[in-house]
């Protein structure tokens, strides 16, 4: 088959591939996603219904906080066990995402050639919006296809950033010494969605310092209880661990595996997994929501868009007015 | 009249009050609007009628920059010009918004007691995609009431805040020297929406540097022009300026009221003040929808929302599926 008629084939007759594993059509089947284009929707939704198995665990701390080395760590940990591990990195310092220095790039080639990792990166920059929609897309495709876990690599800043991490069913958050005074979760905003923390790099000499702040700041936060994931039933309480980890002597690695597992663990049997995926299916659906609202306006910018914000510019129709009409001609639009 | 009697007025009815540039009226609108009842919504539709008239100034930089020093220096050099002064603050870390150190506090002090400076600083925890909304509001109320210029300062880092910024029609961002190596609007990615960078803390010895590499730095941009706010015809070329200040000696300041009324008048004179208004317009609307999607979502929680997301987390409808008949119930409601 020539490569014109393998291009010309449709995303969804994709999918049965996809589902049993084959790795070539997965990696076309990603890159459509992340084209975005109408043709893959169909795709998507097919893939969508075969998803749901994965534990999904976001990974997420500051640059030179020390995660894709962790990660790193972790996926060749969990091939250990047998697993097949997903990792979808939207981090654009990571050396996944085709960063950086040659140290990470060796790393990185640790985990290449092994058909049970799969790793995809995300492209950052110029896909603000959209970059949340395709990552979760990707997910879905690599839960699909039968990786379990999927591991989401994000830079813990930056609010597209937080709503990819979000859509994870475990969140852990490292955390390097000596990168300033401040617990680094904290100045990112991503204290309260840790379900894990890490501190890496513990060959260090100020690295107890870091966990004990860190400790001390949970403590605090345990009795605020205002974390987007935070747990309101007493009897299903998940105490947030704090693991220390050295990439150079493998130390924590083992205990970060078993803790991600405890939190699976605590999930189902705590009954708060339904809890969770009603958050995650809620922001994704809202999000939905906002980019197909932003589409069609794109689509819309000559015509009746186009009027509606004269209108507004000429001040004779306020925002929250002008947006009820925007969202009645996205509706009409679905109609046709 | 009693507190409680006072408490009962409606919003709408404090406008013409609003409009004659009374405090109080004034000051009970910012709240209410900042709460964000459905109450106050006839009085800002009315409002938005009479705003538009004043210059829209955004001030942002990463806290330590100096900008809340700067932005109380020149709200001091404008009252000087006889002009009234607004100021709406949503930076978390800024003496004005309820920060910061004893220093900062007496600086804002100086501004206090002055009818003619008007500063409201907007609450930004726990109220974000409601904060960009209700940041607007605030500036069409001072705007309604005749304060003019209208100055935004922002915390140049964060989506939500960057949208902010975006919502004026002169951007300045402020660097101090000494930050660290980076341009740190280049990290805070606010390099391509500056119509004027201000250098700060001129006095320091490394100031010039600064300026140095943020001269270079706008001079590669302005080949590449992928600003948000790029001027497209080259007839109307606007070239960013640099201007070095000191809080100390009060050095730049007049030079930035300067700039400041020249990037106005480029923006009459060029023919690019409706384009800018079209792109502050199309966003306020975009978000205005997404804030109405948003709002229904929550009253919705128990209805119909609940089974569109019990059908997404069953895998039986695809997010994007899911999102097209979310739309249809916020159409539904606004119909009702």
């Amino acid at each position: 088959m020539s490569v014109r008629a393998r291009e010309r084939v449709r995303s969804v007759d994709l999918v049965p591939s996809v589902l049993a594993g084959k790795i070539a059509p997965i990696a076309r089947l990603l890159s459509r996603a992340e084209q975005g284009a109408d043709e893959v929707l169909p795709a998507l939704e097919e893939i969508y219904r075969h998803a749901g198995k994965a534990h999904v665990v976001g990974i997420t701390g500051v640059p030179g906080s020390g995660k894709s080395t962790l990660l790193s760590k972790l996926a060749i940990r969990l091939r250990g066990l047998e697993r097949r591990v997903g990792i979808v990195a939207v981090d654009p310092t990571s050396p996944f995402s085709g960063g950086s220095i040659l140290g990470d790039r060796i790393r990185m080639n640790d985990l290449s050639g092994d058909p049970d990792i799969f790793i995809r990166s995300m492209a950052t920059r110029g896909s603000l919006g959209g970059l949340a929609r395709a990552t979760l897309d990707a997910v879905d495709i690599l839960d699909a296809a039968g990786y379990d876990p999927v591991l989401i690599e994000t830079v813990g800043v930056g609010q597209d950033e937080v709503e990819v991490v979000q859509a994870a069913h475990s969140t852990v958050v490292v955390s390097a010494p000596g990168l300033g005074d401040d617990i680094q979760a904290v100045k990112a905003g991503v204290l309260e969605i840790a379900d894990i923390h890490v501190v890496s790099k513990y060959d260090r000499a100020d690295a107890n310092r870091t966990i004990t702040d860190l400790k001390g700041m949970l403590t605090l936060g345990a009795h605020a209880g205002t974390g987007a994931h935070a747990q309101s039933s007493p009897q299903a309480t998940w105490k947030t661990p704090v693991v220390a980890t050295s990439a150079a002597s493998g130390e924590g690695i083992d205990e970060l595996v078993d803790q991600i597992d405890a939190h699976r663990t605590f999930l189902r049997e705590s009954g708060t997994l339904r809890q969770r995926q009603r958050q995650i299916a809620q922001r994704r659906l809202l999000k939905a929501a906002e980019d197909l609202l932003r589409d069609e306006f794109m689509r819309q910018q000559e015509g009746d868009m186009a009027r509606i914000i004269s209108d507004m510019i000429d001040r004779e129709v306020h925002p929250s007015a002008a947006a009820r009409q925007l969202i009645e001609l996205v509706r009409k639009a679905g109609d046709r």
